[in-house]
């Protein structure tokens, strides 16, 4: 539970095709849906007219704050409309890299909204360069934008565009794209880095970075888009399915979606974001059974691996902490004689159920150690006899190069001391990190193959086409 | 779970007496911890230098906005302050109506915070106005402050006027009082109808509205101010405890600070809240058992009470939903054909955990019904075979005079139908509210007799002196 | 124009009675038209209903910022309404002590707005607190108003509480104060230290600071409000008028009135603004002379004299400086290398008018003599071949007790310099203050005496009764 | 001085090569000193470092606002930079179109700030679009910096490029443009539409929309920037000068330049702008001589003007007028019975300068005709025996191409009456509007021809050549 050190998903997305022009306003209900995903700023693209004219309103801030004030009512009615949460805080200039990202082209429009990473965007920026395309902005998500509407250009047809431009991009990618012809368009990466979605309601199909938008916005969950699969949907109704060169390379679905990104309430790929964490704790408790009085999990993304770990132990699931929800990521604790009880804001022990017992504490992952010791130290004063840590993720101590921010490899705990070194570090009776095969098999539901790189660091990704090669 | 007709408590209240100079960073951490008792403003007065001096910051909004950008550092050191979030928006001048409230006088000056309902404020006001004071804004806390500043006046001296002035004062008053003597006051009234208590750090003395604020603080919780009493503190140490005359009506400790308003991690008058959830939970399964296949809550504040159920009945407990952290109060759904299903936003049904299921569903209470009869749709919805509601308070009927703010009486569902026509209205296949025995059972650690006037109407006040009578 | 160490006045009045209800949208209006009197702070109040309720919204800020949003539209309908434009900084805490005031008492409510210093506002303070008034702000005006509140409530009557309170004040006072039984008094100290003015328009009576605040808002303006005068209006007519004793100190109008403080559109008592700075630019031609080729006025204040001068001394008048506009007070200039020249972001020399010639720059004060100098340095390099400055007021040395915010006496120019020092430190070719005779001499016909403490340090007040004293 | 209907001209531009980095801080003044072209979006773009990085920081907003709390100091030290105000609000998606736009290409960066507005954007965009460009925002601008870019590429020379579109642009542009070689680039028109001026200082060389705003920040005006000139610096020093072809179009500079737009303090073309305005009122006086009493302007951009009428005639030059420098142009007036004396919350008359006497109102322009029948109602309610107006332009008739954004044709009072017509619905004794001739003899000065479409409607442009033509 290092707020800090813990690894970042970057984005949402979330697009809509409907039989009556409210698709802004269900975009904005599904970016609301999305939040957790990314905080920093949030847009819409709605396409309007028949004339192919796309509007957006975006800006840094919650997605609640960009369209207060009526300037969601400021966008034209439309059938189609796209929108993205933003997590990253990289550029200097955040304004112009907030998406949807609008791209005008000698036939048309589109606009796009992407959550993932582009692990060759410099070398399609140079390539894209070499073919006299500009660049206002400094994101991957305008390189895409560019390299689709080149594509686009070049076949005078979005779908063929897209279709041509995929080949060439390396990395993670689920994106909604916004034609000029009044299409819409989800696409997923050939490995499936990232989730994505689509979902069926009375007006029309939606897509989505997580089922769970879908459910809040009146839209039944129809199935997950492949990886490597693009699906067209055009005044409300699916219209095509397609395929992409299968990967060519060992990635898969991030697996800390399941760890720690997804909301709960989700279903990624076939498996329930739930299930896999109550799986997590159930196999914890069967890698490292321990001799306690209770388990308890750490608000909030550690909740649901306890229950399963209470479960298989027979132990008694308790609440050992309530989280403070009015304290936001800009806190400044303004005691300086007190900072080391900084955590204690955030989170406070409830002492009814943690005095005088051996506790099992349930944790999605350790980053610096930090918090972690923190957390303990709580327990410890609230009376807790031992404090045994189950962390349902192994440890990581590779970079990610497909969307999840961590920290400097250096300052990673489990690259700076040995199991027993973090045990002593965090001050814990014992400790147990879930195997990477456990994790897998808690998570064997999902029909997607993962990408584990952040925990191995073997990577296995091959060459994409040039985007010069016709 | 109906968000706008609920029962709202007014404020919350935080001192420090310390012989450090950093009263005012203590004093904001206290008021973070306890900002789920008042959103809608914050204020902080701090005594500082040795000639009485006061300064006081205070504003709209939550905590950490109205002490953002520096503003806290503006504040003068000192070792003794008073802190205040506010609930109610009533008055037309709320600016003026945020507390700490001062007032200055013949020898010297008090600020005053306070949380409660005066139920004859407007006796005393005129009584006041009598003895030739003033009035510059419409809030009881200027009533109080301007009366105990009249008594402290006459008695030339803060505690004789603290104790002089209590019995003319009738209803629910919890407070903490800076003094100009360098004194800090904690005062219950002698009914307790709200809860107050007190801890001890390292560097002095600490009193809150609930125990989770010491804690959060660096304090360790020491006890509980028994109704009718009043605490001196200074220079960081307790120096005098005394008491008002007893209670001259049947009032007692609000329940529904053990229902709702306090958080889980508190402890009120020896009673730990989420223990008394819990039990409620435990005695509804005995009063209302059903068959069912899983018990769960409506997240946040059934949540305890489902635990509770679970345990007695044996039904497996499960996640029933997640709640999104992002939509705020003020949030307005945009899409009018769908505003049916708006509470999905705020409330996602967990599926995998429903699907198929006989559903035991812990609330705490239900006021006009809507919003329950819409939680129980998203269940039905998501595939639950029952639905079973249990709440864990009796049906409240009656308006409460004592700070507790809700719906006109009229708008009350246990008002408008029997219980198979709120069962109807809801849409469940069975109902059962907690009993009031039940109820007072589970919460029967408390050593404080409760106030349960919503519930039966019964009051039982006796008038109190007139602030004229010598 | 040393704009920091200028003297500052503190506020602006205004008060309606009308036969309509818009009272509040008036008085908006009149602030509008006084924002030059003071711009950190803006308030309203209105009486509503038969029943002597006042409603108020005020805050930090202008006035089209306090009353933007929509926040006009939130107080009641009323036929009487006050409003107050704030200067000062003084006090901790801002926000309690922006005006108008609202007392409440024991026969009813009043509010107030004040412009001027009361000198013995501590022991008014102090008496009254002996009398067992308390205070919740800092202000002058809290004391005034509490005072009049006072004697209201003895006498039962507003009209005779104003009236028994003014004898106790001392010092500089106009105010306007709504009564609870529906009348609107204006009231203006014996000695006349600040200006106050009445209109009658189509639908009732005005009161304002300066007159050109009710011709903007629609009223004709009839008269002076004479120094120690009452007026009293209700339901837009005046309907009594009535004087205090007479003035028992030597103070009279500021002559800095004329000089700096109000707009040049405004007629006081009897004498317009803009024609007493034509002449104070006339009689400078006679005083001071000098063989030169242009004259130019430092916008905006030395504009008017300089006209004066200029058909005094038959010299062409030049437009010598454009002003920009868009640089408010807070400005912070960012090149550290330049600011020496940072004066001409402000002000810059217009060449074509002043290269080659003899300048004669008129302007209304010097206060530390620093930006006098930054602007004889412009024209300097704009190519004038001489640089006479005149001024429009006698050199200031002493502190004013009435409401005048000057710098430290110690930083005052002429407290450092004898005149030839001055004219040495700020960089002219010679250098003439107006005489303190012909300053008078230019404002003859005003018709009430003037204060010319400022400039003379001579204090003539004579104490007032004390407050006790009945 | 119809405010609404008034030509507004669009933008300032403003750029430094240094010597030192401060480039950033003397932009920010340069754009505070041109802030009359446009409130309404500011920018700077600043090269930094020797790899041709170029940041930007620009939003909505005056640059003050943009530039405040720190976010100045948030661009990197550099000693090349240039800077732009907005005025216009076309597009729905202004922040987009804020400039300096950024363009990277092939072989490098550019920013570019431009005032000015180009008549054949639109075929420029599909040419562009056809050679493969991609747009992400609306403006001219985009298209011009896409353009240069797509140059800049082809030659491999920024100069170059610049030189090679330019022949290709339609219309009015005087821009700076920042190049990757870090070199800056000022161009102006062939027509010379808009002014730009040039500026050295101790440490380099300063171009700039006008000459006032080279004083204010320290640099000295050198010349103007001939019409279809390009000139260069490089680290502070010009480099190359350059010349465009002949102008194929009839196009002059903006005569609303003199008339309205340019602060007076500025010297455009070889024309003092406070001696044509002075000028024009002269030959106002041979043209419309009037017996009367006294000449006054309306401030502030008929008081030049008025100043020359006064002159000339032999008429004492008065102030007949107050304006209120608190109300900005959003200000919406809240008394509904008195909107018809809206205007004198903007304008107050000086009652002692006009009462009794024939007054001659000098103004710049009327637009609708709305705004000058109140001001001159204002002037008859204070007393002014006749009101005889005279303009400083002729009555324009026509749209504007080249920047300045004026009313719907069908809305302008000059067609809709003819001069009789027009005097009567403003309600003047005599009405004068200044010959095409005289205002060009007032300007006679000026070494560059006017464009004066606008009064005639003739227009003159030649094609350019098409952007594919190589």
């Amino acid at each position: 539970m290092d707020d800090y050190g813990k690894p970042k998903e970057e984005c949402a997305v979330f697009g809509v095709s409907l039989n009556t022009a409210e698709a802004a306003g269900i975009v904005y209900n599904g970016l609301l849906s999305l939040q957790h995903r990314g905080q920093e700023g949030s847009g819409i693209a709605v396409l309007s007219g028949s004339g192919g004219n796309i509007s957006c309103i975006k800006s840094t801030g919650l997605a609640s704050e960009v369209f207060s004030g009526g300037s969601l009512d400021r966008l034209p009615p439309g059938c189609t409309a796209i929108g993205h949460n933003r997590y990253s805080t990289t550029g200097s200039n955040i304004r112009e890299n907030v998406q949807p990202f609008i791209t005008e082209f000698l036939t048309g429009r589109i606009a796009i909204a992407h959550n993932g990473n582009i692990t060759n965007a410099k070398q399609l920026r140079e390539s894209l360069k070499q073919c006299g395309i500009n660049f206002s902005a400094t994101s991957d998500t305008e390189v895409v934008s560019s390299l689709i509407a080149y594509r686009c250009m070049k076949t005078g047809n979005v779908l063929s565009g897209i279709l041509e431009a995929a080949p060439t991009i390396c990395g993670a990618y689920s994106m909604v794209i916004l034609g000029y012809d009044g299409r819409l368009f989800a696409m997923r990466d050939p490995c499936g880095f990232r989730p994505l979605c689509m979902g069926t309601g009375p007006h029309g199909t939606a897509f989505a970075s997580e089922s769970c938008a879908l459910e809040s916005c009146g839209f039944e969950f129809t199935r997950d888009i492949r990886p490597g699969e693009v699906v067209v949907a055009e005044k409300g109704v699916v219209t095509k399915q397609t395929f992409l060169d299968p990967p060519r390379c060992r990635g898969g679905l991030c697996i800390f979606e399941f760890v720690y990104f997804a909301r709960p309430d989700s279903i990624i790929d076939g498996m329930s974001v739930y299930e896999a964490r109550y799986n997590m704790g159930h196999i914890l408790a069967q890698e490292y059974p321990v001799h306690a009085d209770a388990v308890c999990g750490v608000p909030d993304s550690g909740i649901e691996a306890a229950i399963g770990y209470a479960d298989e132990s027979g132990l008694p699931l308790v609440s050992g902490f309530v989280k403070n929800r009015y304290i936001g990521r800009s806190f400044i604790y303004p005691v300086q004689s007190q900072r080391e009880s900084a955590v204690r804001l955030k989170l406070n022990p409830l002492t009814a159920n943690i005095k005088g017992r051996k506790i099992v504490l349930v944790d999605d992952s350790i980053v610096r150690g930090t918090t972690s010791r923190m957390i303990i130290g709580l327990l410890r004063e609230a009376g807790a006899k031992e404090v045994h840590v189950r962390i349902s993720s192994p440890p990581f101590r590779y970079p990610c190069n497909y969307g999840t921010d961590v920290d400097s490899v250096k300052s990673l705990i489990a690259n700076k001391a040995d199991m027993e070194g973090i045990r002593i570090k965090i001050g814990a009776d014992s400790l147990g990190y879930i195997s990477i095969e456990g994790l897998e098999k808690a998570c064997q539901k999902c029909m997607v193959p993962f990408c584990t790189e952040c925990f191995t660091g073997s990577s296995g990704e091959i060459t994409r086409k040039n985007v010069l090669e016709e």
